[in-house]
């Protein structure tokens, strides 16, 4: 397919700025050829009005329809075949494998969310009827559910390019919702994202939604972020990508006259914890499979392990020797783009200017026509952590850093002093159980996912996953970025009062017409109401 | 009962600051006896300590405790006895008669909480078992429920001395959340504070719960709030008060290093739309109930219908002439305090400066030895509502403003036009019905709760209430802050990973010990996982 490098407002190709960029394969340092336009003001507020337009035709629109949405993007995407896979590969280098697999993810949770919709259930229907025999005075009917935001700006990540860019988990959950999206697609994979919003926009068209419920902006400069979170008509932003950039569009929304939500995914150090008898009956196996997960992808995934802590016992030096071998070993992978390089560079040599801190393997800049970094293994001690709280930063990249404490008590204070993250790990064996307990209790308050025996790399797209996390890991702990509950995000409740049986929707009608569950005078039912 | 003016921090009594306040009768504009000690950062601090220890200790207490504290809670609040109505009447003059249904609205709540956690299903437990077997890699088990935020800071209201003050529903639901709360007492009705502070002291004794889990801090001075706010142990925010009060809290905390959620319920104006048919039909009856939920409790609920929409025809002369009179002869009541007094001068002389804007009956201030304000009608047309949004400004008091549409068109613009609130009513007969429903289409975008054939006054305590709306009624608009689902504000998810039933919270074992409803691999259930 040809590129025109546009921004697509509501379905239309619009290039009015002569400033832009060009994708750049992280493979050769080389631009390509289309040069992506830059979106102006004028193009943001075009698709904030068409939005705005799709969403007060659409908030009436039944579940199904936004279903056939969901499943047509899907069936569309997969129609762009081997070429979506290798323009992803060109502009990122993850390889075509590992793209399958994510666009696999993506389709997925496409169709998911059809099925939610379809289910019906996620609206949380809560019916009270009425009392009128009530003293001192009758109780009135009310009924309550969950409605669609509005217009939703979405920003996508530069280290997935399916599952969290142009039709990943934020388009995914905010359409299923019932909102239009507005993509600002990542200046780090632009023809992809320029594919997948032509498929878009083809789904769109097949499903008679109408245009303006998805447009495709493109932005090499934060301008283009901020003004579309300044726009009056969105009502809600959903962000994955660096601490810097999430705060900076949190503080922009916070700040507007009417302030909006802003779910922004941001760093996280996924501490992963290995407990005395895990080290020893595991101590080779957990080495092996922890440098494979903290140099997955280049290191570049949000639930990296990138603080390992041990208690510092005769059995620690194999280990951590071991560790050292495998990541130092491994070969080291290309870099997604020349920020994310510089990125990890910056943050090591920070790192390391700290005196408690030595690099075990790597922290060198290999110097290769790729984006690359070493894989890197750095280690402090226990006391040194808990007090410098500049050894929390997140190193984006194939770099994880051992926390050595001297006791079980060190150990302890190391966890209670850590900042939010996205997951927490125990590597545990029965000996360790009563610390495991401790440890996990503790890491309940730091993390939203914690995982016993395993890695953080890895996030199933299942109705139960919690893919967020206290602040910096996310800017709203109460929420998703991943899973079926990420559409909760979107979605606000109404309650109807005394609303006679025909002009309620349908979920609330006596008759529960989808026989979705609801909870009525506080029982969880599927059953009418008589 | 003696009281001491002092705060209660973690149960004990703390009068660091000789600055303070004292309280005053709006009844004849006379201050009380007692000295109120503001609050110093020091006294907040070892109050959000004290929090954040009981916090550690009731994490991980079972939910029977913390319902028993609910329900002793209400005990010791009807304990007080009459002592407690007449301070608080003394301090609002809000009459025995409404301080009594308040009073018992408020151990309601808190009863109903209590009833929340033990049938348990509110934690939404969401389970996905594992599919070793699938291809190219085993589904993990993944299970997830909700968990308490930590530490909230809760600012009372002036207008609902019991329901929206120290045992109200921010608190109720925070705890019942399993977070302690540190109440920022409202300065109208301190001594009322004091006395309910000291029942809830009680209560926590009484149930052998940490002390920390409830503090009392006065603040005659924006700075108490401010400090509380910023305070980096406190997790959440619950606040019910002015649209200027809730803004400010809210932009601190958006600034914090950690930022953390306001759930801030601000002002609104409550829009009421009469059809004609309904004007024709009910006029009379309409002019005269409306005007008794307008001046109900002199004017000073979050919900009183501030904005009246009527199409300008036959039967609308004698609906105003009727609603005039009604306001008229309605004997004007007793503001809570002075500041109220000015507030309400100031916005409806603001309203009044506008052009397009006449006073019917009241805008003048009557020279009374209590607080008070004229019940006051305003009107205006349809197309300076529609042109000028600072019509659109809430006046606290006995004040409704009607806006005079030349057309169903000019409503419907109106309609469009209007800003977040937290209810909107629509009074309707069979010949309205078409009209109607579009309406009530647009107003599901406008309003937290909408009413058919009623007055928006009168919030039902019930799992289907929603009591919020867009801003600027409310600063989050996907929470409520009366009813069941108040709690969720306070929650946030964690999921777990492969985890040992053993070491999975009691929610989310196999056997299900507490028998909960729960969505196991996507079907609602309250079977044991097999």
């Amino acid at each position: 397919m040809r590129l025109t490098g546009s921004n697509f407002i509501a379905g239309t190709a619009s290039s009015e700025s002569a400033q832009g960029f060009t994708s750049v394969n992280p493979q050769t340092r080389r631009s390509g050829d289309v040069q992506f336009h830059n979106a102006t003001a004028a193009e943001i507020d075009r698709a904030a009005r068409a939005a705005s337009e799709a969403f007060q035709i659409m908030r009436g629109a039944a579940p199904e329809k936004l279903a056939a949405l969901l499943d047509t993007a899907a069936a569309e995407i997969e129609a762009l075949g081997d070429e979506l896979l290798h323009t992803a590969d060109m502009e990122t280098a993850l390889g075509i494998p590992r793209l399958t697999g994510e666009r696999g993810r993506t389709t997925g949770q496409l169709r998911a969310f059809a099925s939610l919709l379809r289910e019906g259930s996620y609206v949380e229907a809560i019916i009270d009827t009425a009392l009128p025999d009530r003293q001192p005075a009758p109780r009135q009917d009310i009924r309550r559910m969950l409605f669609p935001l509005g217009p939703v700006a979405v920003f996508s990540a530069s280290n997935f390019p399916f599952a969290f860019s142009v039709a990943g988990g934020d388009t995914a959950s905010a359409w299923a919702a019932g909102c239009p999206v507005i993509v600002k697609a990542h200046p780090g994979h632009p023809a992809t994202s320029e594919l997948v919003a032509r498929a878009l926009n083809r789904a769109v068209e097949a499903a008679s939604v109408p245009p303006g419920f998805f447009s495709l902006v493109h932005g090499s400069t934060v301008e283009v972020g901020q003004t579309l979170v300044q726009h009056p008509l969105i009502e809600a932003v959903g962000f994955t990508g660096s601490l810097g950039g999430g705060r900076a569009l949190y503080n922009t929304a916070a700040a507007r006259p009417k302030p909006i939500p802003v779910y922004a995914e941001m760093g996280s150090t996924n501490p992963l914890v290995i407990l005395p008898g895990a080290a020893r009956v595991r101590g080779e196996s957990i080495a092996e499979d922890l440098a494979a997960s903290a140099t997955l992808g280049t290191g570049q995934f949000c639930t990296k392990p990138g603080l390992v802590f041990l208690i510092n016992d005769a059995d620690t030096p194999s280990l951590i020797e071991r560790l050292t071998g495998e990541m130092a070993l491994r070969q080291s992978g290309v870099l997604l783009n020349e920020h994310i390089e510089q990125g990890v560079i910056r943050a090591v040599t920070a790192t390391l200017e700290r005196g408690s801190v030595s690099a075990l393997t790597g922290g060198t800049i290999p110097s290769h026509s790729h984006y690359s970094y070493a894989n890197t293994l750095l280690q402090t001690t226990g006391e040194a952590f808990i007090q410098d709280e500049a050894l929390q930063q997140e190193h984006f990249g194939p770099v994880t850093m051992l926390v050595l404490c001297q006791s079980p008590d060190e150990l302890t204070d190391a966890v209670r002093a850590l900042h939010g993250t996205l997951t927490a790990t125990i590597h545990a064996e029965e000996s360790d159980l009563p610390q495991a307990e401790a440890l996990f209790s503790l890491l309940r308050e730091k993390a939203g996912r914690l995982i016993w025996n395993g890695y953080p790399t890895g996030v199933e797209v299942v109705y139960s996953m919690q893919h967020g996390g206290p602040y910096p890991a996310t800017t709203a702990p109460g929420t998703t970025s991943v899973g079926m509950t990420a559409i909760k995000r979107f979605l606000r409740p109404v309650a109807f009062q005394n609303m006679p049986d025909a002009l309620l929707p349908e979920a609330l009608k006596n008759a529960n017409p989808r026989g979705i569950w609801r909870i009525v005078n506080g029982a969880h039912t599927q059953a009418a109401v008589s």
